[in-house]
């Protein structure tokens, strides 16, 4: 992309720049800055961008990142169009359709009922849609959310780790303390969080609340058993604890499904953090927030904590953009509501690269050689991600070998561990790769782990 | 708005969905919740929500949205288009172009080349634009602008006041202390400035930033002159205080304007926090912040403060959406990055508003009458608000007498005095009211400040 006009010659280049507006001993010494931008994880995600730029021609089992191969560019324009047009079918004239675009519109968004609809739809959960609040994206819900609930320096919120950067980074930014509650290697047990939380207690700590992804979670692919469920429910009850339930993955994966935790909570524990990254396009930037628990004050005037997150969000984005809310509910509407249906095709693709991937391990990897090397994997049935354990330490050194001497990329599962971890796992996504790729990317990866299994031998 | 389908019954009504998930003793006090949902300003807001609806058919001087007259739907379409082609025109494919709406895209933003290129053409404001951050409308910017420089609890921020509600919610929702400098019946004065900040010093604080809206500030009208300007440059570097500069409404005033502070900035003292909701449309939520000030590390490794902010970015909503940067950038491409000229159109309409206000103001209030009441006011040259000092407290009982009795609102000045003030003056908005409501508004403000002295006298 180039300036459209020549206007003043601009600066001539960022290096020259910087030099020109360094003062004597700088102006600003990144250690006076706030402590989340030298959160370690940022210079990890740099380090592992730089290796993706650096080897253009390795296969990246890394990036999160949706397939768009379904995707047209027109749809946006279909979608906002029908929204446009479901308003004028509602009677708005062409003022008020006029005004819903262009001002800033309602705090806590303008397609609150469509959504709900979807939910009841697709999800069996039943919210009135004041409960609902349309965010910038999952993560400013998981803002939205984590300041609410967290008041003061003795409040701690508990994650099932490995767990995703985006809740690491709002705590970061929030300076609001994080507790790791390990997954073991078949998947979060709610014993170790009541562990966890008696721990808390027991330093005279605040356990608020516990974050996680119950459904093929990012980055461990592991999903939470219906009993799991049930006993969180249960524990959450017991200890007062909100649970914040993040599973964008969900819909665009095989079904059939188990329940969301938020469609089996029947004393208002859970507080749904949603997405439409994965199910509508990322590029919409719509998540929303369920948050239908009753506040109540001094005086006994009792709202719900949407209208909570609601004042929060007038802080930190004002509104969600209704152009994007448009696109949003211009699918929702299309769809029918019923957004599964609609990812049916997108879902079976994902399906596809999961099981070719572990079909690919497994034949790379026959159960002996699996066993004499020491190396191993999960089979989550959905969603983005699995786990690969291998007999090294997969650090960055390891991913920069990788990248440069057998063309494979992945992530190290450390980055995701808050609490440290993870040394000797890697991530692998299945999402933005095709049949030919996922072959070949896991044919490179079984010579890294051989040769590098080998070249633990050779020096011990 | 109603659902697409009625689907399964939907939970029957708030009031009873509420009594159901009432827990005994509640399930979230809102004692419990962060301090931020508690902030007076938040109900104040609701209050003047609360009169504005209840009373329709007022004349409304409160709301501070643009005009929306000269807008159409269409054109949102159309900016979109604008932005796809140029895209094309500079050589990406169609998967390119897909893949630059659908995905994520980069944190920092896809338009700040275009950005960069309207600062210098509008405002003789020259920066890189790996200086620039695309944010989630200007409140976004406000966010990592503050989360970024404030590290400590002894770090504290500085605000022109009365202020803009914004900065202090973003103030709030972070746990930053601030500091209004009060701004005097003729403006802002540098030497108030420099006593806040060697008291703040005094105390053991230390004073990072100050904020301030230079030209037809929100809420007060005013406008600094140009010494002062040169006399805050020069402070800022004196004392190492950052400025955080807002000028939302410069490029829909009539001109000519003096230079921002950032235009004569030498010193990277500036920190400018920029907003296309007046200039573009608020629906679009763009804004953004150019941050060139040079960051150096422990190692001597330095970077922009952009770089910085891109990363609280990441932590907050991950990035600006890309349909609503195509918006705003078919407009940059479409009026060849000339806002101010674009915008000329709008301007006119605001400073006819604006003029209409105050001949109105003369002449319900001929100048042996005004002093005799004690009524002043100021007289903006643009921007949307002017102040009018009345000698009764103008309070929320003040303002629900003149909605209900005299059918004209306004918005107290007290709540934008983040340490209290402002008891007696008023704030008009004239951007959204024609030349008929402004001349039937100010007839019944008249009347209304009328009968309060005359109460007042009674009761004397």
């Amino acid at each position: 992309m180039s300036d459209y006009s020549p206007g003043r010659p601009s600066a001539t280049s960022l290096g020259d720049y910087a030099r020109q507006s360094v003062q004597p001993g700088g102006w600003l010494r990144k250690e006076d800055l706030h402590a989340c931008v030298r959160d370690p994880v940022m210079d990890t995600m740099n380090f592992l961008n730089e290796i993706t730029v650096r080897y253009p021609a390795a296969i990246s089992f890394a990036p999160g990142r949706p397939y768009d191969g379904f995707f047209d560019t027109e749809q946006i324009f279909t979608y906002i169009r029908c929204y446009l047009e479901h308003l004028a079918a509602n009677g708005n004239s062409a003022a008020q359709i006029r005004d819903a675009m262009f001002q800033y519109g309602p705090t806590a968004g303008r397609i609150r009922q469509l959504i709900a609809a979807s939910l009841r739809q697709d999800e069996n959960i039943d919210v009135p849609p004041e409960s609902i609040v349309v965010t910038v994206g999952c993560q400013e819900a998981m803002v939205l959310a984590l300041r609410a609930i967290v008041s003061g320096r003795e409040d701690v919120v508990l994650v099932s780790s490995p767990c995703y950067v985006g809740i690491t980074g709002a705590a970061r930014l929030l300076d609001i303390a994080l507790t790791a509650v390990e997954e073991r290697e078949d998947g979060f047990r709610c014993a170790d969080l009541e562990d966890a939380v008696r721990a808390e207690l027991a330093r005279g700590r605040r356990p608020r609340a516990f974050y996680v992804v119950p459904d093929h979670s990012n980055p461990s692919g592991t999903t939470m058993s219906l009993g799991a469920r049930h006993q969180l429910l249960e524990l959450a009850g017991r200890h007062h604890l909100l649970l914040l339930e993040d599973s964008p993955y969900r819909l665009v994966s095989p079904g059939p499904h188990l329940p969301t935790l938020k469609s089996l909570d029947r004393q208002g524990a859970v507080l749904l953090l949603g997405s439409f990254s994965k199910t509508v396009f990322p590029g919409a930037r719509v998540g929303f927030a369920v948050a239908d628990q009753v506040v109540a004050d001094h005086a006994g005037r009792t709202g719900l904590l949407a209208d909570e997150l609601a004042k929060i969000k007038s802080m930190v984005t004002v509104n969600t953009s209704p152009l994007s809310q448009a696109a949003v509910a211009g699918m929702l509407l299309a769809s029918g509501g019923r957004i599964a249906e609609c990812n049916a095709k997108t879902a079976a693709y994902y399906g596809n690269a999961m099981r070719s991937t572990i079909n690919q391990l497994d034949q790379r990897f026959p159960a002996d050689r699996r066993t004499a090397l020491g190396v191993r994997w999960n089979e989550p049935n959905g969603g983005f991600f699995l786990t690969v354990r291998v007999p090294f330490r997969a650090d960055n050194a390891a991913l920069a070998r990788s990248a440069e001497e057998f063309g494979v990329i992945w992530t190290p599962m450390y980055y995701f561990y808050p609490d440290g971890g993870g040394d000797y796992s890697i991530r692998l996504s299945i999402s933005y790769l095709t049949q030919e790729d996922i072959e070949e990317g896991i044919a490179r990866l079984t010579r890294f782990i051989e040769a590098e299994v080998h070249a633990a031998a050779t020096i011990q």
